[in-house]
Order: C-alpha cells, then sequence, then structure tokens
C-alpha cells in the first residue's frame, strides 16, 4: 500500500492530530496517510521569517522518509519549501496552499481566504501572485485573534463566521479556503452558517495527492526532479 | 460503492472506450467510475456551435443519471455545459480542461497545450481567460492533422511529439495538456519523449471528482446548486 | 436596405418590445432593424442552464434569417451562443455583453454592472475574463429584486439608482453598463440621477453592428467563418 | 444633420485625404463626415514627443469646430489627447486607436498590430496597458520600411503582408489592426492575402461615433465632462 | 558636480520650494540639486489636458538644460511628458509616478495612493495600467478639498490621514504614495499617525535619478534614445 | 558615515569580489558599502532548494551585523529570505532581483533576463508573478553554459550578446537584466553591443539602498518590521 507522508512544518502535534483527523475522509482510497511533525519548527509559524526556516529541517526529514514515500503534502499554508522539495525528489509533492485554490477554482468564481494573522496576508498575495490567480482572488482577511482566544473554539468559529460573512457579502466570495492548516472541524459549521463551500488546505492537498499517486505510479520518467 | 458518471458528449464509444481505459489506473479508490456516451452528440466535437449544441441533450442525460451519481465529469475538453450542469445538480461536476489546468498547474510553471484542430485554440484561450490563468499559458499549438492521418497512431505519436517540443522549447512550457478527451495511451510515450510531465484531461478530472467524493459525502449544505 | 436581425433568446414578446423600443434612435442610419423572439426559449434567462439550452433553438432561427440578414445581434446579457452563431455564419455577430463592455471602456475608465439576480454574477466575471478586460471592472452589483417588485418601474429605478451609487462611490465605476436587454428605459433616468454615462447593452451591439454592417458590405473573404 | 469632426494631428493633407476616402462607406449613415489636417502638426508622427506636441494645438482646433461639432475622431494611432479633448468637450471623443481595439476584439481573440515604426511599439504597448487588454495582443510588429519604400504602394502592401503573416502565423493573431491612420486602402488586399479580418482604425472610430452620435443626441447630462 | 534637473511643470514657485526642500535629505549624495519651474505651466495641473498642454514648454525649457544637465526629474504626478523627454534626451529622465510606483513596490504589497482631487483617479488608473502593475494597487483615493483647504495644514493632514486610513483599513494597502508633488512634508506625520511607510515622489524619482547617474556616467552609448 | 551591507548568499568570494567591484560608481554618494560573503553558502545557488537552504544563515549573519547596518542588500538574484530579513528588521531591505526589475521598468517598456540556467527560470517567474510584473516581462532565457565554459570571459560573453540579441529581436525586450550577481562587467559590451541599456542587479539594488538610507535616516517608525 502506497504512503502519503504529510509534514507538518511546525512542532505542534496538535496541530499534526488535527490534520489526520482532517485526512480521515480519505483513508478509504488505497493510500496510507502519514502525518509527521517537524520537531525543528517553531510552535506556529507567524512570519516568512519562521516559514522559511523550517525549510532545511523539512528537507533533511522528507529525505529520511523518502524511501517509502509514494508522495509528500507540506501542511502549512505558504507551502514553505513546496519548490525546494520539489527540486529534491522525483516524487509528487503538494502544498495545501497551492492546492486549496486549485480546488477552490472549481468550487466558486472568486475564492476568500480566511487568515488567522494579518500579517500573513501579504505573504499569501505574493503566492497567488506567483500562481497567476490574483484575478479570481475576492479577498484575504485575517481573524486577528489572541493565541488565547484560538483556544476557544465558539469564539473562533464565532469569529470565523463574521469574517466569511464579510469575504462573502463584501468582497464578493463564492467559495472560501480556510488559510491555515489544522481547522478542519469548522470547515462543516462553516458551510452550513455561510452556505458557501468551504475548502479544508490539507484535504484539499491530500486529495490531489492520492489521485498524483494513482495516476503516476506506472510512470518512472523523473521529469518532475528538475530544479 | 459510490458511482462517479463521465459522460462523453461526443457520440463516438471508441472515444468513451478510450476515456474508460484511461480511468483504469484509479479502479483502487473506492469509486465505480462508469462512462456514458452522448448518443445526440456529434460523432467529434469541433466547433463552439457543437459544443453549446451538446448540452440540451447532456443535461438531459445527467437528470437520468443523477439518483444514483456522486458526482460528474464532462469529458469533452472545452467543458461544454460544465457550468449549466453546476446549476442543475448539487452534485460535485468536474470539467476535464479545468481540471486538467488546475493539475497542470501543480505540475510545471507554464503550460502547454496540444490542440487538435487549430480552431479550437480561441476557445481554449477564452476558457483560459475566463479560469484567470492566462499568465500561466505558455502556448496552445494545434495537431493540424487530418482526420485519416488521426487514425494513425504512430504518425499522430510523431506529430504530437513535434507540438510538443515546440511548446517546451519555443514556448516555454514546462508541463503539457492533452487538449482532447481519449488521447491518454499518448501520455507515457509523450512523457518520456520529451522529458515533460504530460496531464491528460480526463484522468485529472476524474481524480478531482473521486477526492471530492470523499471529502463530500458528509457534507449536505447543497451550497453548489446556485446559477 | 440592409436587415439587421435582433434576437431575443427569451421567450418574453415584451423584452422584444422594449428591445426594439430602445433601438429607435438608430433608425435613421440606413439599416433596417428587424427584432425576434425565440419562442423556445424560457419567459427570463436566469441560468446558465436556461441560457444555454436557447443556443440550438437561436442558431436555428438565425439560420431561417441568414438569406437577408447583413448581421445579427444577440439580445441576452451574458451572450448566449454568440460564438456558436460565429461558427455558424460569414456575417457579422455581435453580442450585447461583449458590445456593452467595449462601449463602456470608451466612455470611462472602470466601469460598473448593474445585474437583475446575483447568481449571474459569476457568469458575467467568466465572461469579462474571456474578454480580458477584468482589469477594467469597477464591480457587478446586482438589483436582488424579486419579480414582482420587476414590474414596478420605479421601484425599480429607485433600487437601480441605489446599486449605481454603490457602483459608483464603493467601487469606483465612472461608466455603468445594464446587465439585461429590455431596461433601456431606465438609461436617461440613471444617468441624470446619478452623473454617469450610462450604457444600455441592445444599443450597444446595434450600434457596432450597424457600422459593422456598412464596413463590410463590400468586403466579402468570409473570414470569420472559422470556428 | 450632424457632423462629425475627425481630425488628423499630423499636417499632411494627403493622408487626411486618404482618412476621408476610408470613411465613404460610412456615408450612409445620417452623419456628414468632415475631416481636418492640423497645420501645427508635423508631416507625420513618430516619435511620443511629436504625438504630445500635437496637443495644444489639436485642443485648439477641436474648440474652434466644438460649435457645430456632434462628436470628434482624433485621427493618429496613438490617441494623442485623447483624454485632454474629453476633458475639454462634452461630445463624445473617439481615438482610432482605442477604437481599432475595442472594435478588434469584437472579431477574434488576439489582435496583432502592423505598426509603421520599431519605436511605436512601446507607445503601443503603454496605451493597450492603459486600456487594461494586454492579454488580447498577440503581437505588434513593424514594417521597419524606410519613407520612401512606404510611397510605393506595392513593396509596403507586400512588407504588410509579410508582417501580417508573421502575426499570424507566429502569435497567433486572428485579427489585424492597420496601426496607423491612412492605410486603409490596403484593408481589403490585406484581408484576401491573409484570411483574416483587418480592422481600420479611422473607419472603427468613426462608425463607433456614429452610433455614439444617435444614441446620445437625446441625453444632455454632459456626464463625460469630468477630468 | 553632476546636476540633476527637478523640472516642476506648474508656474507655482512654492510648489517647487516644496519640492527642493523635500530633496534636501539628498544633498550628500554628490550631485547638485536644481529645481526649475515652468512660467507657461498653469498654477496648478488639475486635468489631462492641463497635464499635457505643459509639455511642448518642458520640452523646450529641457532643452535648454541639456548642456549641463546629468538627468532630468519631471516632477507632476501623472508624469506628463515624460516619453516624450526620453525621446529628445539620452540622459536619464525620471517620473515622480513611476519612480514613487517602483519604491513603493520594494516598501510593501500593496500600494494606495492620496489623490488631490477625484478627477486625477482614471489619469492614475491610465498610468498604472500602462505600468502593469494594475495588481499591486490597493486602492486610489482623493482628499476632495476645496484649495481654500489646502492652504489649512492641519486640515490637510487630517483629511489625508483619514483617506490614509481608509486605505489601509478597507484597501488592505501597505504602504502609500502621496499622489501630488510638494507634499512632502506630511510624509513624517503621516507615516507615525499610519504606521505605514510613505513615499513622497518627488524623494522617490530623484533617489533614483542620483543612483542612475552614478551608474550611467560612464556609459555612453545613448540606448534610450529611441523613441 | 552609513554603512550598507550587501551579503552574498554564496560561499564564493570571488562573486563577492566581482559585486564589490560593480558597486565602486557608488562609492561617492556618501555611504560605506561592505560585501559579506556567507561562509554556509554553497558555491553557487543553482536550485531553489539551495537557495532556501540559505536563508537561516543569512539572517544569523544579517543579525550580527544589525548594530552598524544603515541597509541590507540580499544578492542573489531570486532574493532569497528577502522578506524574511525585512520580518527581522526595521533597517531597509533590498533584494538584487526585485531591484533590477524595478529600476528595468523605468528603462524601456519589456525587460528580458539572461538567466545563467534553465532551471532558474521558473523560480524567475514565480518571482515576477509575486511582483504583479509579467505583462512587462519580455522573456527569461538562460545561457545553458557549462561552469567550465562560464570561467572564459570571451565565451560567455559571446553567448550573452546571442542571448540578448534573441530577447530583443524575437521577444521584443528593450532593456535587459542580467539574472545574476557577479556579472557586471559583462553590462558595458552588452550594452555596446546590443543597443540597449542592460540592468546589473547588485547595482540597481545598492543604489535604490542608499536613496533609502538618505531618506529614511530621518525616520524611526520602524513601519517595516511587521511580518
Amino acid at each position: 500500500m502506497s504512503r502519503l507522508y504529510v509534514i507538518n512544518p511546525n512542532s505542534s502535534q496538535k496541530v499534526t492530530d488535527g490534520i489526520a483527523a482532517a485526512l480521515t475522509p480519505l483513508h478509504g482510497l488505497g493510500v496510507e496517510i502519514a502525518c509527521r511533525t517537524l520537531p525543528e519548527g517553531p510552535p506556529g509559524i507567524e512570519s516568512q521569517a519562521q516559514a522559511d526556516e523550517t525549510i532545511p529541517h523539512m528537507l533533511r526529514l522528507a529525505a529520511t522518509l523518502e524511501a517509502d514515500a509514494a508522495a509528500f503534502v507540506i501542511a502549512c499554508f505558504g507551502d514553505p519549501g513546496l519548490h525546494a522539495l520539489r527540486d529534491r525528489t522525483a516524487k509528487p509533492v503538494l502544498g495545501i496552499q497551492e492546492s486549496a485554490v486549485m480546488t477552490a477554482l472549481t468550487l466558486g468564481h472568486r475564492f476568500g481566504v480566511i487568515a488567522i494573522l494579518p500579517a500573513s496576508i501579504p505573504r499569501h498575495l505574493r503566492a497567488f501572485g506567483a500562481m497567476g490567480v490574483r484575478d479570481r482572488l475576492a479577498g484575504d482577511r485575517a481573524l486577528g485573534l489572541a493565541v488565547a482566544d484560538l483556544a476557544n473554539e465558539a469564539a473562533t468559529l464565532a469569529r470565523m463566521t463574521e469574517v466569511g460573512a464579510t469575504l462573502r457579502d463584501t468582497d464578493g466570495a463564492d467559495v472560501l479556503i480556510l488559510g491555515c492548516a489544522g481547522m478542519a472541524r469548522f470547515r462543516d459549521p462553516l458551510e452550513r452558517a455561510l452556505g458557501l463551500p468551504v475548502v479544508d488546505p490539507c484535504q484539499a492537498a491530500a486529495a490531489m495527492a492520492i489521485g498524483r499517486i494513482a495516476l503516476t505510479q506506472s510512470h518512472s520518467v523523473g521529469v518532475e526532479h528538475a530544479g
């Protein structure tokens, strides 16, 4: 059975557990999903500097997993090291930000992003620009909650719903993306509250990775190992 | 077991058979894939007029399949009726053109399209514009073969390789899309000949649909039924 | 005398009458304007599915008119079958959505669209993306009125003025487009109320068609009959 | 009878005569077309500096014509003073470059421009960027002929055909624009030689102006007199 | 010592004095900065027509300064005659609008512009479109103050702060540009009040010009003298 | 005297020496320029993985230099860690890629990039997309030379000239960027050979940094320290 490695580049096992839980609906698709925490990562990635600093560690972890990996998912919105890992392995590598966007573009015309921190938004915008999809972005808005508030599930959902409603009503979003790993538990209640499809980025990336594994296993040209 | 309906909107059973064969690598993913031919369609879709004329028939066929469909794929490059069917059903609907593009964007930076007919290219460009991904398009080039030549597998592959090499070397494509349903058998030899990843659009759409089914089966908000 | 056929692809004679009335200022330009209702169309086109379903009927009607047509206008915002009819005839074919946008781009820098239904907006955005003019769009906002309210002229104008003011003041539009056929009677009062030029799409398309007829009558290369 | 003033901002009466001849197919549309030469202009406009230097003179000429003008066309590709004249008059003002582009966008998906001089191309590109239509541009290529060669009709047509073929075959243009006033006599032979629609910019602008006159004569809000 | 000419194309010596004061921080960089007023310019440039009318006068003034100029800056937001002067001299020519944008793009992801007059905004948008940077624009908002109010420093700063806060909070700007020459004295207090970097366009252009002078003095190819 | 630190993130002292030599024309501008080599960097940066792996080391080096730094330049085309260092310091940080592009946009309308390796091009394209300047890119072409050939100055210049001529003649570039640090010695001969302005990215960034230092030294709001 093929194994998909999902690497959480922060050091929070709780986040990794949340990612693993989010991926249970994908368990019947013939691929083992193995989630890994990056011990050298920060407890949470809040800046470009922190994101970039995880990359060498993530690359080393991926190298140790390479032998029995069918594919990799980098499970941090911002996709730190996505193209670096594509440089280092011929296996499929999906990023949760990129996959979430590509998935959202098939679910609505303008996607809105619910970010955790305001400081993440320019980082997201650079990524959407690099992807060439800025015309499809309705808006990117941050929860702006303190850490203590994020621990409060009800308060977080209430604020997410408020931000999602602004993305829908003010910015014109018709599909939303959760701009962070480990928030999949909010997907269902948000869809119900807002009447819009909501994309969990880890689910989107793992689903794309599973399809990729099925379609690339008979291929061995290593065409992605370019640089 | 969930059933994914893949509708070939032309009337060629041979094309449908080719699509079905292309999707065998996806058989182990817990979803039954059922391919259907549209008897009212033309033998092949060569113009926007022909594409548009299939839509009412396709919508009627989809309505008859709705009850036991977990999702639909419209299997014509050009995605005729994609948004129309999304209007009519709450089930996930994927188009092979849209899905191929979203998949290609995770495999390379600039995608090249191998079209069959020169007249299809403006149709493709309108679609890529509507998707908002024109900045990622390297080029779209047609085989320009007569029907008789398309029946010749070796000649077709040779011409595809030539066009693919031009997309790679002149236009800068680093990933290619087969711009037609039913050409998946050329994917492997093209990848080997050109050293680039090649996306078969039916495979891309079916893989995305399978992931979508897994991730939406516990959701019932019907949020996609908008119009 | 040349004859321009303006085809209303819905079945409402009242809408056709409104279109015909809107085109009276163009009667002195040497072209007979003949408006036709599509009996097989729905009473009003509210979804992509309905729009697409009119196309085969519209193509058949146009074929019966072909012999004495100097040009065609498809008079539904959304331009259903525009490229399909261009496939089928060498005569000039103008769509009211496309023509309204091209006209608006010469009247202001950022155009705003007054749509009838919220569900039409993604359809418009796909069209503006296909046209490659998204950077010129200020906003697209819907009246969101019930059918009963649309029958109330004063209430409709009041709501149009409100939406137009939002497009002007919040979105920065300096030219407005009526996003529906048959609303030309609101053009004058809206211009007066808002101080912005307002484009009626049927007028824009018919005016372009009349110019096209004059300029193409000595040409017979049939260069538009491509596909 | 309404009068449309077409102002040639260079001082060449021969160019003005060519423009007037190009507009004869529009004589039956109920508008008198009066072409004027700008005596203070250069014999031909070859640089941005020359274009800009015509503007104050053109504004003064237009002011003297204002009283009996129904609309203005500025007949130099590059549209010098287009927005300046829109500042100064409430009458419709069309530029031949802008009108040619808007017309071409209804005739094909990617327009190619046949420029006279290589040095004009950055000027064109700035204009297309300002119009927001760069995604629709296939290419802009210059004849690169010496003045002496331009006087040779056969040599000019041969070179135009060559450049047009490159725009069609290498750049993918499916509609061409003559990037200069006074070349309308080449439109027919180019269409025949290349099998593509060819837009003469003066014809495009005058046709749009005539429609504008018909549609604005009952309007008096002066909404275009903004700045 | 090299001399940089900064030309204020309006006739207000007070504005020129404000520009000169704004450039004092650049005095230690080895270049003499000489500011000149254009006597033929209007007291202030408020429309495209006024901007265009300054160009021939500006070109003549620049020609008289050419002999001992190391570079030129055109100090009007809108960059009237920027490309015209580049046609006429081989010396570096910088525009304050263009330079402000290029500088802002290195200070934040989305720039906001504080315009004086609402009527300037379409002019700015055309320029940003010509520059190809529309995706980086957060918003462009006008003070909308009467001339009398602009003379009131405190009222002007208060309104600027208000507009800047809207650009930051509603439009998402993370860097601001003063959309007018001669407002540099507001830069410091605005940065303090808003917590965002603020670009004075004259400072941006002069700084770029000084670097250009240092880097081009050993070059003499005159490559910019194209047209 | 202010000190500008220019950090070469590869470990080649020879490259650092080349950068330092390139910056001598900027010595008279009142800022001390101190070039530093990153000992932990690879001998040359050839992939995204190598670029990303330098970032933590670069951030540590910058932290040790912070106390007496007036500004930083990251001297690797690709700008590794540009936004990360902006997260970590309130001092101005310029990247040579970003600065080269912003400089080139004031020297011509379409920039061409001379890359060293073909594998760098997708990396560049992602960056240009993130910058939002893809419409201004004429082309990005690689020398494709082996390391041994790069040591041969004459062969390198010959190949650069050939690539630059293709960017100019085939892609339409009117300004070129050297897509690598340490190639400034080729700037002069390339400008002479090609008749186009050529931007050395290290010179462009250092010049912008010097202007920034002069303009920010009286400011202390630390507004760039966001994340």
